[in-house]
């Protein structure tokens, strides 16, 4: 718990200032926040993280390192209290040219074993670790707010569907690029995607002929909830979304992203009995009287301090 | 079988005649019918049941009677031969409030026992029958038609969302409230949103944020299928809608809406063995018959007379 | 495996060429394929097969040789290592009528047996073998693109649900016809509509009342991902994007399109335990080193040969 | 929650007595408990609640009363804070001969209907209705020690199977005995027995011959875990049973058959997530600490007070 | 419908009479009935199929005839309604040795293809076949009876527990074989034989150590649910048990058959809701007035005569 | 992969030598196995690694540090390509007494925050923690014997019931011990008791009256497959059950371990979809063509060597 994040700035509990303040810290972060090689790690505004993919001299492509650094960070965060919510971002041009063909290929693809089996074993238990790469999002309880700008492509689409709110800038598109190096997608957007988006013919289509997608239709297919004009734009929407979560009590926030999620993949009355065994104990907390309070006084949620989960 | 709803107007089967006629039903409604205190049920049209929320003085705000006033009369609406579809909407300037605070407060935070896994076991048993307030217009095989105006705050979500069809006017807007107050939805909306809207992403924001979505959001992303320009053009359209479902086999109408909701949480496959076995007796209905002579015919269905069910 | 469509046409294997040109084939199709009586079926580009539903004098009406013509039709191009994806259209003015009710009524209504149960048992055979008639679609691993013009009334819709990509012209109309005949849909619709559409409101509105959807609506709603101007630029449309799948690695498409359906109908991470075993075997395909060349070597996909499967 | 039970013996909140002592209420119970006419309800011991079959005259054939009284029955005790444990037996010389076909014959079999379709939406309610006979025993949180002497016939193993803890004495037999009848047996025989008993060979040769099972096959097979040689033993053994039950933590107990019902119907994953959510609030009971200190103290369970749940 | 055996035997509709009684018709079968070439059918007595697995002098091994005639036998025998139940056994010496290692070996493990993926995709279309092989018996609907006398191998034992009731002698043994050829079992062992025996530490032991089971063990953990002295008395034991469920109500029979195995894959709840379904058409059966007139009167049910099926 | 484990006894990949024969090695093992301090780790035999609980001084009682050094031990093990088979057994008098109530009752019953929901979570996530203990036995895909001799009481039995095959002593008896201190068992025991013994009556009554069950309903009840005299023959049975496991192809063996275990939690359908799927690359082994060559042969498997998987 006492995580690599905080230590990495030198910060006692709850005391992570790496950037002066979010708009620096947003347009001009100096590279990736050791020990991470591929992320830059930072703490905008009172209980949001940041994390920014930061290879922007090789279009933010995913190589061996990312992979593993995704899952120890994530992990950091679920267990950071200061933490509520996170914004992620591409550093540079574009959100993510997808894998790292040249870095990646070798390992995945040809692993070391002496029959059809084992090497099959192998590259299933490789697939199942990649895939724990973007899981780690979802199994994060704090929401995760994605802000897309350019191209996303590949492995940035499995990315984005693992995260809860997808907001994007109006120059950005979107590709399922797997089919074109003779894949089916296996790291998450087969799986994902059409459960984010309301339309299985759009779905297949993009994931069939690897066509690009535009913001006005990421926009209208519900892939993404909302388009700013240019990334300024873009990071400050990001940013003040997170800010109204961050202002909420992180039981009713978090409790609300696990109630989602499982919904997702049950029945509407598992659901139901799932919500009714969470809130049994989750009722019983401060925060309830807390805010009922602060809605009652006309105050503003902003001005209720929560302790931390 | 001898309905409390049906009693309360002296009637005796098939004779439900509270009001006049429809428009006056709609646009004048007394008051509750008694027995309930918060509902208004009225009879507009042939096969068609009007509930209305009817605490207009609270801004239709959800008291302790509200939640197991619907339960009673959905459970009657599902025995009552006379009704084939449900007209549901809000008294007054708005649909609802929501929750009202004041009046449930007690009762379900502060359960008397005396550990927390005693109040835990409380809790959750009284969770577990708001949850059925809603759950009954899921489990009436009736379609329940939801016409919104102006404000459906919080549990008014969880409440249509458990509708069939929505329709809203032009200046109704939706705010799914709970993190506001400190918990994570636990009556319907984080179970039921999901699946009735087509962008993940949107749901997310909602629930994690609060804010509010306006009526042309809410057709754009599908939680509506149609906006009125006010409340008058709103309730004509609800009723139309609603008269087109009661023209038809009741057999072939509440068979589909049994079939929809089973479908929404099973795989296709169920869903198709589902239907299988429904139809093996229900295709002997002699509804096929006269449904398919008056196609044949050119008749409109709304001249075929169908048996009760 | 010595499929009947290609003897059809006299050819070997490998030697499709029952049509001059793409074009041709779709504009002028001389009738249906033998032994077919209602479909009509050629290769208008390599490693495309397009099946037209071809009555056009019955308005497309499916009568009893349509229901397993269809079964044997898509099983058989299941197996055929020359196609790689399919084009399905109706000819003539319009897509189709749906059930041709004067042809199917007798066997189906009512069977010939000593009792209820004994009628219910024949019954149920009957539609799950009529299910069956659509299933296929979706068993068959190459992607179906349905190109709907003109009306797509009842089975219609049952059918194009199973599609995996859906596109339309301007003056299409979709009708879920089945309320109005006295039953709930039990061939797909019920089942697939909900997963394809965004919009539960939507769906529960289109099968209750059996409105007509126009094109405009089917596009919104995201039932179709592409709208074009009349037949002649659909079928040209629906090549292309039928094209574009048929250049990538079967490999990799085909197995999209198996873990696509394959997630719909299971949870997230049983949709990704799905992928890495199905991957473990399937990145070990040539396909992938040929593809990322090409990738790398900026080269068009068009150019690569990839092996049959 | 002001139980008709409990009012039934004119005692106020934990003042049950109607028996002088368990002994002489389980051999002599002078008849049904009003206002029940099937069902003798006693508590012969501390927290235990004595349910009789009582129409030792009919051999305990259940009649339309006894359908309906058995709902009012457990779902009294499920919420009666008293009870924490339930025996249930049957009077006179045998268990039960199942259904009593002469008293519900007519209303099951011949609904008044217009035609099939509404004849079988009936006949699935009424089924509906007669599961939950015997769904109350397994959705009441308090085990169900059943104690079986002589025959238990038809519905009457329909009843066992939904029991949690089964006992009987050497001269009990078991007997499936609807397809004797003519119906696939549809009130729990056949949806429990192959989930309480180790041998797929043997329910289905039950279920399909109708033969009868003796006590050595029952307790061999597991659908018994003990075998008394008279009704004598056998209620002062289930009494035991029920006294070590009554006697430990209501929390720790009523949670532990909770658990046990969702695990046999989920996979282990499931049912592991679903224990730590439950224990997540009931760990943070008093019992607890009351046992743990007893265990260390070598005192004897039945010793130390547990708070009312 | 006009099936291949009837027709095998030159006979007409319910005239069926290959043998002169059953005993000389199982004790000395002159061969297999063509068109097949490992199965001997047989009517050894009224509503009762018997099929006899014979290649005796081969030790009944399964060669790739085999595979197939099964499929084709049993799809037939599901249609014949003449047939009301089965009893399956093995000519000669043995039951079965299993599968036919000469016979099998080249098809299934090297298949013609261009690299590992497309091998791949091959071998999963072969299991899939020869899974459908032992399915078959399962989606049949008459009961399927199993006596094993000797020795029952490998695939014997895939076999086997898809049958509904398994008999054998007290000489008989069981082997699940897999893994001493180097595989793990994929057409049945492995899934069915956890669900039809109650000790998971012997199913697990048995399949990964390839031991043998004898009767005692194969009748004390309930892998088969009665033993006999010896083949004579076994095939009576089997048709007595076949005797008795061909006496019943069809409707009754195949209805027990079809919600023993929905339940064994579902939860008690959702096997609760398909019996309700099931029966809501299957009780308006005139069987159900005949047998329960039957058991009042005190006649044999062998007495009553029902419908076909 | 470079293992703590082997580096432990400071040997080079396939070195493990630690014991000098496999007798010796399960007899007198001289204490914990560094960096563990309760578990002593061995190599008795070829392939087989024997852990042992080893705190014999406080009755194999799981302190703190078992929790996590189990974790640790299995996620190495299943790394480990030395490695086939486990042997689990207990050191000294007893297998285990479970839990160390004196060194785990501070952590998990009184954690440290503000409020009953935040308390809960935090509960949560350890209960979490402490099912993968036991959980990574079943996801280590090498088969654990475990050989219980003496008690093996509360966490011991959630213990066992992870693990794939089941031995005991005479002496042995086990005990569902959690209702006795107060909570329902929340590591294993009620998810996966009811999975391993064919007697839902003796499930129940053992987990909630927390009474002694011995060695022979132990066996006769299925939890376990064999007795044993007493210690000595026990781990001489132990290891020869494994010595069988490890002799054959460890891409059988693991895959059926694999296999049983999704079977166990899944459809029959599902298990053989999954089963064709594993087996589409697993078939591709060297292993099938040595293992068949071998029995062709008449050649003992433990002749035959395979590859490290």
């Amino acid at each position: 718990m006492n995580s690599i994040i905080r230590s990495a700035f030198g910060g006692g509990r709850g005391l992570w200032r790496p950037a002066l303040n979010a708009v620096r810290a947003m347009s001009a972060s100096g590279g990736p926040t050791p020990p991470f090689t591929t992320l830059s790690i930072s703490q905008p505004a009172s209980h949001v993280t940041h994390v920014e993919l930061h290879r922007p001299e090789k279009r933010n492509a995913m190589n061996q390192a990312f992979w593993s650094e995704m899952i120890d960070c994530f992990n950091q965060i679920a267990e950071d209290p200061e933490c509520r919510v996170v914004v992620f971002s591409g550093a540079g041009k574009l959100f993510t040219a997808g894998i790292d063909l040249m870095d990646m290929a070798g390992g995945l693809l040809r692993p070391d074993a002496d029959d059809t089996a084992r090497i099959s074993w192998k590259v299933r238990q490789t697939i199942s670790k990649y895939q724990e790469t973007f899981s780690v999002i979802e199994k994060c309880p704090k929401p995760v707010v994605v802000a897309v700008h350019g191209a996303c492509v590949g492995a940035g689409v499995d990315l984005i569907t693992a995260c809860d709110i997808r907001l994007c800038t109006q120059d950005a598109w979107f590709q399922v690029k797997e089919v074109d190096i003779g894949l089916a997608a296996d790291v998450g957007t087969l799986q994902r995607l059409p459960k984010v988006i309301g339309s299985g013919s759009l779905v297949n289509e993009l994931a069939l002929t690897a066509r690009k997608m535009y913001s006005d239709e990421a926009k209208s297919s519900g892939l993404v909830s909302r388009v700013f004009p240019d990334k300024e734009t873009l990071m400050a929407g990001a940013m003040e979304v997170a800010g109204e979560i961050a202002s909420r009590s992180p039981v009713a926030v978090q409790g609300t992203k696990i109630n989602l999620i499982f919904s997702r993949d049950h029945s509407v009355k598992e659901g139901l009995d799932f919500a009714a065994m969470w809130n049994m104990s989750m009722l019983q907390t401060d925060d309830l009287m807390k805010s009922a309070q602060a809605a009652l006084e006309k105050k503003s949620i902003k001005q209720v301090v929560f302790s931390k989960l």
